[in-house]
């Protein structure tokens, strides 16, 4: 009952996450109905990001250039690399403005289940840049900072064993009570990490 | 923090209905991690729906040529028409499967406040439509299918006086409780209008 190339955006929209049948539906015909520009501009962007988007070649971020901009800034702490599991996560703790050192992405955890081991992630390059580098910016600390998950944690305890022995501290983001929470709707192993991290005021 | 290709993809997607920030960076960074050609089809998609839809030239809904599907099929029922606000609407019908008639869709519903009148309305197609058709298939009834709200409401009985001078049957849609409902979660208006409606077993 819809036509032929209505039917096919309508499935290419809800092969994306997070958009059911329903918004699917919804989002075409608002696209039917809005502006050519604005149908152009998102194809186009869909496309371009494809195109012009590729790996930072240090740390793993994304990245227009062979570089990235964090890596490529001489501003910026370089005795710290922050380690994540993905890209969107360099851009969840930028927003915070609490960190000014680089970062390593890993492109995500290990997870055995899954047939991802440490030789699956970018592990090795982590440990090459912190071979490589010169004594007037040598790295002194590693900040894990993994999912706070299973596959987070096995890949923060794999990480701890093996920078353990180059003599660079090694540290994990805090566990605790999420700011603005309410102690009553916590969960026990949240809560119980919370205990263990206590700190004196 | 992103680069600006995929800031401009986020961009472009949060603009969509429904998509907030989270679900617009969400969904850029599954199309950069997804194959092209899953990017390639999108887009594609988005272009031809703009390009291949068109407005078909009796009913107003959605088509890929001149007459849609619906108004060119012979075999459809020519004595009924079902006036429906938007294109969705008569898909929303078709999948019930409950009528065999033909459609007028109005492209909206009268609302003052937003400067709708009759006139912005696909409401003098409709009278061509009754006025013009031989005695073969004279149009014998008009469905009201409008929205139960204010604005659909106020379309229903602007086309109830319109038409009523014409000698044709103008019914609308029952209004009462969903089936599945609970008659506890029902609200005053609809409970009150299954009253109103309620019919001998």
């Amino acid at each position: 009952m819809y036509t032929q190339s209505l039917q096919d955006l309508i499935d290419a929209l809800g092969a994306l996450p997070g958009i059911g049948p329903k918004s699917a539906q919804r989002i075409a015909f608002h696209i039917l109905s809005a502006p050519t520009e604005d149908a152009q501009r998102l194809a186009d962007s869909l496309l371009k990001v494809k195109h012009n988007t590729h790996f930072c070649e240090i740390c793993g971020n994304i990245s227009e250039s062979q570089i990235c901009d964090i890596c490529s800034d001489t501003r910026r702490d370089q005795t710290k690399i922050c380690v994540v599991e993905e890209p969107k996560d360099v851009g969840v703790i930028e927003r915070t403005r609490a960190y000014n050192g680089l970062y390593h992405v890993l492109g995500g955890a290990i997870d055995p289940i899954n047939g991802i081991g440490p030789d699956q992630l970018r592990i090795r390059g982590l440990l090459t840049r912190l071979g490589t580098r010169g004594d007037d910016d040598t790295v002194t600390e590693v900040i894990i900072a993994t999912d706070p998950n299973i596959e987070g944690e096995a890949t923060a305890t794999y990480l701890s064993r093996t920078l353990g022995t180059l003599g660079i501290d090694v540290t994990r983001l805090a566990s605790g009570l999420p700011v603005g929470g309410d102690l009553e709707y916590a969960d026990e192993v949240t809560l119980g990490r919370a205990f263990e991290g206590r700190r004196a005021l």
